[in-house]
């Protein structure tokens, strides 16, 4: 039997905090304590966890000494400033920010991916970008059997991206538009009901974002595959919550539907969703607040020699972040990396 | 002077029907008379051109020998059974329905593209699927400059694609959300608010949706090339008007996003948005009722040699359909072609 972990959870109030909190009861994850730490206007705010209330404290060094894992769900300079704290106190971290992620001895892990890069972690295990993390669990399994080559991936990114802030925006957006009223934008740079916005985090290198650039420097380091070829279009659309992507990859290998079908059933975290005569195929209204990467429309790209055009879609606060990160615990858990 | 004709619209109490007549009066066709004609259940409704209050006429062969030229806008059925009627009248048919397109000996026609094609017409002129114009004429000037190898594209298609029905559906599932009720799908195959489908049309090939084939059969036969390697993916998402299309394309020669930009900025129907540094690209919400075809976000393919990824963005109803047929329309006047 697993031994029982103090585990805290810094930005616990958060929507990706919380939904850890919901990951953790519903995995029955063996927890002797959970400290709820968080920015101290929260100080004091109930929380509830199974059958417990649990008090939100502000982030103190007696926290980390006292917690042995702690699954980090704040902003990336808040991280870079918290994080080497709780190692220094002997507490693991598993930071879902972009703060550690290409730290070069950071492990940077999807568990259906590179579960062993866990074991060389140094106190700082990097949760993934929540768009790379669905990707990589669809594509990973792809990679082993065919080879991957290049991939091409248009995203359909949900607000709940964002926060709870970026749902908020979104319905204010569309009751205002509803009502003729002006849709003001605080959140994301435009109004987003019945709109699209091709720019998601800032404009870094060659005109990419780098929404699209952790998708290629993400994907590089989680597969081991440093020269994979990625080209990555990031967009934020009107739907609250789970992200989709369609990518057309190339294998080096042939590579049929039928075969990609076959490998992505009996992959880890992989649902296929797959018959297009029967309508199935996944969408966001039907994945969020699930575990697992579905994937449909696979199909032979036709542009290509061995190519093959998919659609993933996965609920991105769950195995986009929270999910991600509960199940890379679980690991430091079991394999007593602690 | 350019002669005035007398011009029939089949379907002018549609979407598309109806945004032909503005664009007709918007570029001041000259029009000797404009018959409009319609399904019989709508004869008799009153219809606005101009200063003009124009009466819905059911569909007779008189309307045809009377009209010099007519603009479909309904259904392949439809068209496949009343555009022989209209030709056997001298009645040059520009048919904005997937009947006649792949026809051999019937011109599918993007002016911007192929605007010469319309002059070895026999009666009938097909206008392209939607998606297909906006494609063709953002990539047509590339191709002309750097000679074009392979187009990978996702699409994110307005519900408005659907006609009037396909607006009503997204309005009522919004407010139905809303009030915590059920979204009952009629128009779309799923709820449309909120949540994205990528089921476009019916499938067909290779598990491939028409939708999808339609942009690679129609632009290989727009821009001739027969050969020409495309794999599209088509999804509908909650915006209401102007499609959104993420286009990677590969060329033979050296290409640079500042030649692209170059390119597409003397290109005629495109106007290039594209200053990401400034928060310039093109969103469906402001595109929406123009006629150019909006281009951004061009930048270098970084998963290829040659290869450019760019966003594409245009009101689907106004030239990807209406005010492509119009301006085939007026081609037709100029050269004399009916």
């Amino acid at each position: 039997m697993a031994k029982e972990v103090t585990m805290a959870i810094v930005g616990a109030t958060g929507a990706v905090g919380q939904e850890m909190m919901k990951v953790l009861a519903e995995r029955d994850f063996k927890i002797d304590e959970l400290i709820c730490l968080a920015d101290p206007r929260e100080e004091g705010t109930q929380l509830k966890f199974k059958d417990e209330v649990i008090t939100v404290q502000k982030v103190t060094e007696e926290a980390f000494r006292k917690a042995d894992i702690a699954l980090f769900a704040v902003g990336t300079e808040i991280s870079k400033e918290l994080a080497p704290i709780a190692v220094k106190n002997n507490c693991v971290v598993i930071d879902n920010s972009y703060a550690f992620r290409l730290e070069e001895g950071v492990p940077l892990v999807v568990p259906e991916v590179n579960a062993e890069d866990i074991k060389s972690h140094k106190g700082i295990i990097a949760n993934p970008n929540c768009s790379t993390i669905i990707m990589t669990v669809a594509i990973n399994p792809i990679h082993k059997e065919y080879g991957l080559k290049r991939v091409v991936v248009s995203t359909y990114q949900a607000v709940s991206g964002a926060g709870k802030a970026g749902i908020d925006e979104l319905d204010e957006h569309i009751k205002a538009y509803m009502k003729g009223e002006e849709m003001k934008p605080s959140v994301f740079q435009y109004p987003i009901a019945f709109n699209l916005i091709p720019h998601i985090d800032v404009f870094v290198e060659h005109d990419y974002t780098r929404e699209e650039m952790k998708m290629v420097w993400e994907t590089r380091k989680i597969m081991h595959l440093l020269d994979l070829k990625i080209a990555a279009t990031a967009v934020r659309v009107p739907v609250y919550r789970s992200h989709s992507e369609s990518i057309n990859l190339e294998t080096y290998k042939p590579v049929t539907p039928e075969g990609v079908r076959e490998v992505l059933s009996r992959a880890p975290g992989v649902i296929v969703q797959d018959n297009p005569q029967e309508k199935l195929y996944p969408m966001p209204l039907y994945t969020s607040h699930k575990d697992e990467v579905f994937v449909g429309r696979i199909r032979k790209d036709i542009s290509t020699e061995n190519g093959i055009a998919m659609w993933v879609v996965a609920d991105q606060i769950r195995k986009g972040a929270a999910t991600n990160a509960v199940q890379i615990a679980e690991i430091v858990v079991k394999d007593n990396l602690y």
